[in-house]
């Protein structure tokens, strides 16, 4: 199948400097953005995994936000220091980084 | 469980006006995003099915480009005229559009 194995998503997104929600750029997504795109090329993960730029993913205080498809598990506060673990544990090994899992509770988006 | 039912990410990338790949944005991704955010909000499924600005996803031949989540349907040359018939037939009715989807073959992405 000629798809993504996985699909990370990353919000890069950006508010008025003075918006009290902040974004998770302001966060230091960009950093952690370009962590995921060198160890999954570091990885040999690079065609079959890839870490994208997002919009608002409407985490924001959850922030730096990602969320990672086909299962969507969703991290919240996640910093560069963090994407060796979400790599190798999730990504290679199939076992999300628990204590970077936002929980269910505090997730936008309600049940049917 | 309180995670979306489906997220929806639309290919907003932007290059340089001379870059031969041209980019989504360029074909008209920002009204595809507005379209799907106006018709989800009319069909009272905002808070459930998220429209996504997403950076590159990597299957620019095919843009306007989208991609749906959690199932990883690919849609290509995408037009604000086909938002309706994706949202009412794939997010509404779980059947997804044949004649947008992009085949497997001309994907991004190789097999494990």
């Amino acid at each position: 199948m000629s798809k993504f194995q996985r699909h990370v998503f990353i919000c890069v997104n950006e508010r008025d400097h003075g918006d009290p929600r902040g974004d998770c750029t302001l966060k230091g997504s960009p950093a952690v953005l370009d962590a995921f795109k060198k160890k999954l090329h570091d990885r040999g993960l690079k065609r079959v995994v890839r870490a994208n730029k997002a919009g608002c993913l409407d985490q924001c205080a959850q922030g730096c936000t990602i969320v990672v498809y086909p299962e969507q598990v969703w991290y919240g506060h996640v910093t560069p220091a963090d994407v060796e673990e979400i790599v190798e544990s999730h990504i290679v090994g199939g076992v999300p980084v628990a204590r970077l899992v936002i929980p269910d509770d505090l997730l936008t988006g309600k049940a049917p």
